[in-house]
C-alpha cells in the first residue's frame, strides 16, 4: 500500500513520487496551501496540497487530526526559509498529487503534544491514543530491541529458550500469589508463577545444562510506585558452573546489550561485597555515580563524651558514621532541617553536622553545633580521617548500625542529587558475599534469598554459626538499582537439610511446599545456578522513563486494574459455579 | 568447570586432555575395566577407566546410573574392533585419569532407555527424569531453535515484539476463560487471554504498525487429546497491508524457518480456495501429501434410478462424490466393512464401491454391489470422469452435502494411509475466500472466524445475502494440519455495525463486550490485518512428535493438572477469605 515509510524520507529522495500510509498530525491552511504533518512509526512528514490538484486539495481540505490517509506524491526540497533542523525529515517535503482517505477519526480525547494537561488516567483510558506519541513509540521500539540483543546473546553462549508453566503451584518466593480456580478439579486452585525458580532447577536435573526465557511473573501485592502485578524478568540457569562463571555470561549479556542498544561501553563491572558495600555506601545496591563515601568513625567518637556518638561508637552493633559532602558548606539552615527530617524517615533522631572552614587555621573555622562536645583533637583526627577540606560539609548518623546505613545511605543518594553530583555516567557493579541469613525479630532466621541458595560453608559451619555464613548470592546493580540477581543453588541433599533446620522448616513442610524439587535433587542433581533480571525496570533505565508503566504497552494501575479494558470485572453465576466457587456475601454480590 | 561437552568429541580430538561433565548413562565392567557412557546435553561419549588410575578407577566402580560425575583423561581412538558408528561419538573413547562424584543419585524410578515400559503418568511424575532422554532433549533443542528462527525472521522484517497483559479481560474467541479472583476489587475476576486478539487490534491504532508476540493463550475446554490449557501462539499483525502482503510475510517466515532449522526448501505455497478445499479435498485443510481427489457426480446420478445417488444428486443441499483409490481393487471384504463403519461415523449410511478390472471389455469387469442399479453407459461415463484404471477401487459418498465432504475427506486421508500413498513430502498450501458466516440449527448466522473479520463485499452486499459473503481470512495448512490462522480485520465503522446485525449482536451487547476496541476503531484505526499460528503444533509437524506433551517440557494431562507438582492444589482459609470467594459447599471443602 505504501512505498516509504513517512519519518525515512530524506533529500536522497528528492524527485521521487512516494506513497504514504499514516496518521495526520497537524493539519494546517497557510496561503491558500494545505499543509498536512502525517506520522507513521518511523517518524513525520510534511505533505503540501495545492489548489493545482483539484480532487486531492478538496479531500485534504476536509481531513482533521488523527485522520488516516494514503498519500501519493513528489519529495521536494524545502526552501531555505523553511527547513525545520528539528524534524529528522525537515529538509525536504512532499507534493501531494494523489489522497485516498483510508479512515476518519472523531476528536481526539486529548491532543497528542498536549497529553500533559490530562490526567493519567485518561490516558491509560485512551491507552491506544497516548501510544501514538513519539516518546511511548521510542520506548516499546526501544524494549523490543533490547529483548532482541538479550535473547542474541543469551543464544551465543549456548543458551535454550524453554517455556515454563503460567498455570502452576505456589512458588517459594513468599509474596501473594494469584489463584486460578480449577474448573476440573473442584476445591483446587493453580497458582500464577511468581517466578520460574523450581521449574529451571528441574531443567537442570533434566540436563538442558544452559536455560533462558523472558518470562511473565505475577505478584498480587499492594503496588508500590514501580510495581506491577504482572512483570517481566530475564531468568537464566546453567549446570556445572560457579559464580565467576555465570556473572561472566550474564555481565556479557548485559554490556553486549549496551553496546548494540545503545552503542555504550559498560567495560568490566567492578565486584564489591555486601559488606563493603553497607560499609562505604550504607546500601547493598550502591549507587557509584555519586562520589560520597560513608566513613566509620567509631574508633575517634570512642574518646569523646558526648554521649550521641560514644554510646553507638561503644556498642557492637551501632555504628557512627561521617558523610562528607563535596561543597556542602554552601547549604542552607532551612536544607539541613529539611534533610535531618529526610533521615527521620529512617529513625534516625537527628543530623549532626559540620561545616568545614579556613581548616588550616584549625577547628575555629568549623562551624558545628556538636565540636564543643568534642576535643579539638578528635576533631583535627576526624577532619583528616574524612580528607575535609574547606567549603565541605559532613554530617554524621550514630545508632544501631542498620539504622544509620539506611538513614545515611539514603542521605548520600538524596543529596547528591541535590547538589548535581550525580556523574553523568553508567555506573554497573556487581555485589557479592550475602550474609546467608537474617534475624528475625523473634531471633529465628530467616533466608535473605530463598532457601535453595547454596551457602559458602560446610553444612557443619553453616549450623554451627548461622549468623556468619556468607551465601554464593550476587546482585548486579547499576546507577544504583537491582538489575537482576541470582545464586549458585543447593544441589546437595545434606546442605539443603542443614538449611531447612537452621530455618527452623520441618521436614514435612519442605516436603508439603517443595516435595517435587527435593525429591527431583535425589536423582542426580549437577552443581548449578543461574540469575533473573527484572526487565521492566532494565528498560526503564535504558530509555530513561520515569515510571514503569512508560515502558509497558498495557500496564496496570496502582490499584491493580486496567482502565481500558476495565479489567478485573464481574464474571455471571453460571461461570462461578462450573469454578465451584460463589462471592463472599458480605461484600460484592453482582455476579450472584 | 569443563574443556568440552561429552558429545562433541570426535577423532580430531584424539590425544586431548579433556574434562567433562554428565550423568553416568550406562556402567558396565568388562575384563577388569570400568566402561562408563557419560551424557550431557550435547550426546554421549564412552570413559573407559582401568585399574591403573588406583584412586579413579576406585571411584568408578562405586558410581551407578544417573550419578554426576566430572571427569579428566584423554581421548584416544577406539580399536578397530570397538568403534561404534551408531554414536557420534563411536570412533574415539576417553582415558579416564581422574574422577569426581558431583552428585550421587538413587536408583532412578525408570531406566531412560527403558521409558515405554512405564505409564506416562509415571514419566509426568518424573517429568525431570523423562526430559533426560535424548529425544525429549532433542525435542526442546529443536523448540528453542524453532522459535529463534521466528523470531529472527520476523524482526527481519520489521516487527516488534511487543508484550499484551496475561492478567486481562474476556477475549472474543468464545471459548470458556480461565479466571483470577482479584483481591483489590472484591468480587470481579480477570479473564487469562484465549489469544492476543484485541490487544494486537489497539496496537495497530497506536500506530505500532508490526507487531508479534510468541505469546500464552489459555482456555480453560475439556481437553481433546492434542490440546493444552495453556498453548503458545505466534501472534502477528499488521497496518496498511492486504491479504497478500501479509501472506506473503508469514510465507517468508514459516519457509525461512523450515530452510534454517530443517535444511528443507518448501517452495512457494499453493492457494486454494475454500470451495476448491471442500470440492476437491472434503477438507477446509486438505493433506496434499495423499494423491486421491473427491469428484463429483451429481449430473451422472441424476440419470439413474438408484435413489440413494439420485435423491442427493437432485438435492441443492446435497452431493454425490466418487473418490479413486489406485491399486484399491486389492481391498478384502473385512477392508470394506471396516470403511463402511468409519465413514458411519461421519453419518454416512453406507459405502457404495466399485472394483475396476479389464476396463477395456466395458462393464464385465467391474465388480460392485450397485452397478445393477445404473445403466452401462452412466457406468462407463462414471468411469471415464474419474480416470479409472484397472485394479483401482472408487468409493461413493451420497446425501447431504456437508457429510459426504467430511466422511469422504476423512476417508481419503485414512485410506491415504493405510494404502502407504502418503508422499514423503512437506506439502503447505493457503486456503482463501472463507464463507462470512455458517448457519446455526435455528437459522442464525454466525462468524466463521470472529466478528472483527472482515467480508470482501461492501456491508450492503453483506446484509442483503450474508450466506454468500465470503471473508478476508486465510488459514495456512500443512500435511493437512491447519498451522495458523488470520484475516484483514475490519476497520471501518459501518461494516463493523453491518457485521454485528447479521450477528444478531445488539450494539449494547458489543459496548459490553469489545467497547474499549469499537471505541478505539473511531479515533483513527489504519487497515490492519494479522495471523496467528499454533507454535506447539508447529513443532509437532518439524519433530515428528506424536503428542503435544511431547513438545511442551511441562505440560497438563488430559485432566489439566500437573502431576510433577501436583498442581493444582488446595488453598488456605485465608487466602480464599482475601479474594473474598468461598468455595461451593455440596463440593469439596477442604480448604474451608
Amino acid at each position: 500500500m505504501r512505498s516509504h515509510l513517512c519519518g525515512v524520507l530524506r533529500s536522497e529522495h528528492i524527485d521521487q513520487t512516494v506513497t504514504l500510509c499514516g496518521w495526520v498530525d497537524r493539519r494546517r491552511d497557510h496561503g491558500g496551501v494545505i499543509f498536512l504533518d502525517v506520522r507513521d512509526r518511523a517518524g513525520i512528514v510534511q505533505v503540501v496540497f495545492d489548489p493545482d490538484t483539484v480532487e486531492a486539495f478538496a479531500l485534504a481540505d476536509r481531513v482533521r487530526s488523527e485522520y488516516v490517509l494514503k498519500i501519493t506524491g513528489r519529495v521536494r526540497a524545502r526552501t531555505d526559509a523553511t527547513i525545520n533542523p528539528n524534524m529528522a525529515t525537515g529538509q525536504i517535503e512532499v507534493l501531494g498529487k494523489e489522497l485516498v482517505i483510508l479512515n476518519q477519526a472523531e476528536t481526539p480525547p486529548f491532543q497528542l503534544d498536549e497529553h500533559t494537561s490530562v490526567s493519567e488516567e485518561v490516558r491509560l483510558h485512551y491507552r491506544y491514543m497516548d501510544l501514538r506519541r513519539t516518546e511511548m513509540q521510542q520506548k516499546l521500539v526501544l524494549r523490543s530491541k533490547i529483548t532482541s540483543a538479550v535473547r542474541a546473546s543469551l543464544e551465543d553462549q549456548g543458551f535454550l529458550d524453554i517455556e515454563t508453566p503460567i498455570l502452576t503451584r505456589a512458588t517459594p518466593e513468599g509474596a501473594r500469589d494469584y489463584l486460578v480456580p480449577s474448573r476440573t478439579h473442584p476445591g483446587q486452585f493453580f497458582a500464577l508463577p511468581q517466578s520460574p525458580q523450581l521449574f529451571k532447577q528441574l531443567l537442570m536435573v533434566s540436563g538442558f545444562d544452559r536455560y533462558y526465557q523472558i518470562a511473565k511473573c505475577f505478584r498480587d501485592e499492594d503496588l508500590r510506585a514501580d510495581r506491577q502485578p504482572e512483570f517481566t524478568q530475564i531468568d537464566i540457569e546453567a549446570s556445572f558452573i560457579d559464580e565467576s562463571d555465570i556473572m561472566g555470561i550474564t555481565e556479557t549479556m548485559i554490556r553486549e546489550l549496551f553496546s548494540s542498544v545503545l552503542n555504550v561501553d559498560l567495560g568490566d563491572f567492578p565486584r564489591m561485597t555486601y559488606a563493603d558495600a553497607m560499609e562505604r555506601f550504607g546500601s547493598d545496591k550502591p549507587d557509584l555515580r555519586i562520589p560520597y563515601e560513608l566513613v566509620s568513625v567509631d574508633d575517634l567518637m570512642q574518646q569523646v563524651d558526648f554521649k550521641v556518638f560514644r554510646a553507638p561508637a561503644d556498642d557492637p552493633e551501632g555504628r557512627v558514621a561521617a558523610l562528607k559532602i563535596d561543597g556542602g558548606a554552601q547549604l542552607s539552615r532551612k536544607a539541613i532541617d529539611d534533610y535531618t527530617d529526610f533521615v527521620g524517615i529512617y529513625g534516625a533522631k537527628g543530623l549532626a553536622w559540620v561545616k568545614v572552614n579556613q581548616l588550616a587555621e584549625g577547628v575555629s573555622g568549623l562551624q558545628s553545633p556538636i565540636l564543643k562536645f568534642m576535643p579539638d583533637e578528635i576533631v583535627m583526627s576526624l577532619m583528616e580521617r574524612i580528607d575535609a577540606k574547606d567549603g565541605d560539609i559532613v554530617f554524621f548518623g550514630a545508632g544501631k548500625r542498620q539504622m544509620v546505613e539506611e538513614s545515611m545511605g539514603a542521605l548520600r543518594i538524596k543529596v547528591g542529587h541535590d547538589m548535581g553530583a550525580v556523574a553523568a555516567r553508567w555506573a554497573p557493579l556487581w555485589v557479592v558475599d550475602f550474609p546467608m541469613f537474617e534475624k528475625a525479630g523473634d531471633g529465628s532466621w530467616t533466608a535473605l534469598h530463598h532457601p535453595f541458595t547454596s551457602p559458602s560453608c560446610t553444612p557443619e559451619e553453616l549450623e554451627a554459626n548461622p549468623g556468619q555464613a556468607l551465601s554464593r548470592a550476587y546482585d548486579m546493580v547499576l546507577n544504583g538499582t537491582e538489575l537482576g540477581g541470582g545464586s549458585i543453588r543447593i544441589h546437595d541433599q545434606a546442605m539443603q537439610r542443614a538449611v531447612f533446620r537452621v530455618l527452623g522448616i520441618e521436614a514435612e513442610e519442605a516436603e508439603e511446599k517443595f516435595g517435587f524439587l527435593l525429591q527431583a535433587l535425589k536423582f542426580g542433581a549437577p552443581p548449578h545456578g543461574g540469575l533473573a533480571f527484572g526487565l521492566d525496570r532494565l528498560v526503564m533505565l535504558m530509555t530513561g522513563a520515569q515510571s514503569i508503566r512508560d515502558v509497558i504497552a498495557f500496564p496496570k494501575t496502582q490499584s491493580a486494574a486496567c482502565v481500558m479494558t476495565d479489567a478485573p470485572g464481574t464474571v455471571d453465576a453460571k461461570a462461578l459455579r462450573e469454578l465451584n466457587i460463589r462471592l463472599r456475601e458480605q461484600k460484592a454480590q453482582s455476579a450472584e
